[in-house]
């Protein structure tokens, strides 16, 4: 840090298993990923390529490689899984994680229909191959799954070989986790950290609001994800109560 | 694209002339142009200079530059024309897009009265010199234009000489086409297109809501505009069916 | 100007006492600086680096030294300034300031109690060291202080020695002078206005609306701050009348 303050809380380093950071990359040119590492790549654990956007940009080998120099894993969006397994080319999905050479892969059912019994099929078998994160939760915000329910699908995924789980929202933190107003499900949030460990579970809080309730419930090392990478900066203040939002979270009375 | 997917639909390629994406450069520096054209160049088929920006970034003939060697069009938005025609400087204004080297312009009225007969005389005008792109639509949110008379302005102005037409938004998307809400105005959207063909028309579409209720609308290839550079590869995969937005939609059951 | 537009409102050049644009950077790379610089250099009066971004950016001696190069002064966020004084680190600061060269400060409670005349003695200390920004007004929604205290505060704090002082909203720009929609607070404007000179006052004004609603209030070269760096060319435009939202303001009927 660039000066002293006291009472601040502590922070893990890396490599965390715990007060991760995901970032999404929706298109960066590679001087942009350079100028996002320059103040986040110390608070950032893991990119994703946000959704199918690797399928269009012109740039994806050398920005794998960039990050990779990094020493910062990228995995695909889950939307990508998806769009191959709906088109029943699962296998062709497993061949570009190695021709790409991946090392981390989502399994999602956000925007499809999936069973369970299937998802964790597919996750034990990719997690053969890659570190595997699976997400739980629909896009779709007519679909609202009760808190039992995302309790057992987060351990049946866990127990299946994901790496973490992660807490569906969208980019624009609107389902999922989130009312349509953006406000958290406070309730279904405190349910499912009964059961599961927080350090599991990667939260995504794409909202600064968001990302302040999830600090102010689990602490300053809570997994949170779909963050924006200019906005990585501001997450870090908010995890250390440096930010209005936080102030006074951390200090003693 | 960087790997095959099946079930993708058929999208044109440059020089389009259905399947635009007019992109808006709100005052992006020569590098941020640079990293836009990175990821963006290949879908993006036009760039406008928003509003009367070009009349306070520094870098202009150097930007206009840098477009025209990426082979993208660039014209200064349509607020710039009513700002000279306002104060009786049209001729100036012609001087300067030749000064400029210019090769397309836009004629609207979004923030001033002109009768139709002097608008379209304005288009034929201009249409000797450069190629035209005529807006209708008032960014006044209080003038409702109705349906019949968007179509019979709309027609005029393509008679008069108009490549394309532009149907309005703001910048943020709430005024014109869009209720105060940003939702698309649907009736009066489904209206134009009974009477003019989708090609001639670019509709401004900055809200990633309003893309995807246009390319749901239109198809993959619908004319939308004023996106933003960073919004570029996102658009894309929305007319893909590769955002969770529209990922059903290009999928056969 | 790239070329000449007649009926352009009078606009004041660099060293303003009078039309300051304040900007705020949250986090910037030093090539998003240069980047920022290159079209918003002649419209930028003063930076902030916001809240304690300072604390966990890494490239803090460089940034400063590049805005120092460039000419523009730079300051810590009130934030910092609040985050060392209540942990009794008040000195502490006064040394940092000194270390990193910092020619300018912010004493604000936006996030903390303190009597207006332990304020304003901070102020005088701090005006020994550096030109002293002060601001007024809460980070928190509850707490409405009515007009006539904000100007008998804002009147002590320039008496105690405060180059100007800053009227308060959030990066999001929903507390202090705004309502929780965004909508200024226009009779608390107003009335602060018959008593304290403008030019005295930045009001903070991150959203476009609140940008336009001062330009229509004050003028041209109201001060305005909290601005986003892509933010900057737009807001030249609407002090010039030539973005659509007060393009008839300064014309002549």
């Amino acid at each position: 840090m660039n000066y002293h303050l006291n009472q601040i809380p502590d922070r893990t380093t890396k490599p965390r298993q715990k007060g991760l950071t995901m970032v999404m990359d929706k298109g960066l040119s590679l001087r942009q990923v350079e100028d996002f590492l320059e103040t986040g790549a110390d608070y950032t654990d893991i990119v994703k390529l946000g959704w199918a956007t690797s399928y269009v940009t012109p740039n994806l080998k050398e920005k794998l490689a960039l990050y990779k120099s990094a020493g910062i894993p990228v995995y695909f969006g889950g939307t990508l899984f998806e769009a191959f397994y709906i088109r029943g080319q699962f296998d062709d999905y497993r061949r570009i994680l190695d021709e790409f050479g991946m090392e981390y892969a989502e399994v999602s059912d956000g925007s499809i229909e999936m069973e369970s019994d299937i998802k964790c099929e597919l996750i034990r078998t990719l997690a053969t191959q890659v570190t595997v994160l699976s997400e739980v939760g629909s896009k779709d915000e007519a679909k609202i799954i009760p808190p039992y329910k995302w309790i057992k699908l987060m351990r049946m995924e866990l127990e299946a070989g994901a790496w973490k789980v992660i807490g569906e929202a969208r980019e624009g933190g609107n389902v999922g986790l989130f009312r349509s107003s953006g406000e958290v499900r406070q309730g279904l949030v405190e349910e499912i950290l009964t059961e599961i460990p927080e350090e599991k579970i990667i939260w995504e809080a794409p909202q600064k609001s968001q990302q302040v309730w999830f600090v102010k419930l689990v602490g300053a090392n809570v997994n949170v994800g779909n963050i924006a990478p200019q906005e990585v900066v501001s997450l870090e203040t908010i995890r250390l109560g440096l930010r209005g939002d936080t102030f006074d979270h951390f200090l003693t009375k």
